[in-house]
């Protein structure tokens, strides 16, 4: 079951995540991040990538792309809120973008 | 040469394209249109036709995704406004989607 995540449990997934330039969005609670790639072709590609995880785990990312930039926001509908999902899907995005 | 679309050549280019959904930016010499697709497996299947068309003709595409739903908004950031070059392409969504 996903549970959105607790007062105790939000600090240790959310902190290292914020340490990588991941934040919290103003007014909801969700996390957004700007990736910026060589050109577009590493930008989809990186996009395919994290579709093909999101899709497996059957979580889907909020996702804006011009060209070389992604701009990305996670949150998880069925709790209305963030969720380890969430934090999940942020740390398979750094380690792919990396 | 892409150049930013004439008067006379504005009307029949365009008005085919308003006909499938496709309107213009509020404020911006731009054109929009939101896809809906079965699932995110449709509709990033989709997307990834269309990047492949995108980076071949070297004309990308400012877009938007959550889940099934996919919206496009298409200029030419060298003329800053719309050219031949996005009517080519929002023709190829169109015909990719259909």
């Amino acid at each position: 079951m996903t549970e959105k995540l607790s007062e105790t449990t939000r600090g240790p997934l959310l902190e290292p995540l914020f340490a990588t330039g991941w934040a919290m969005v103003e007014g909801r609670d969700a996390i957004q991040k700007t990736y910026k790639f060589k050109n577009f072709v590493e930008a989809f590609g990186w996009m395919t990538q994290v579709a093909i995880w999101s899709e497996k785990w059957n979580h889907h990312p909020e996702w804006f792309n011009v060209y070389n930039r992604v701009e990305v926001v996670l949150s998880t509908h069925d709790v209305e809120g963030l969720s380890a999902l969430d934090a999940k899907l942020a740390r398979k995005m750094d380690a792919l973008a990396s």
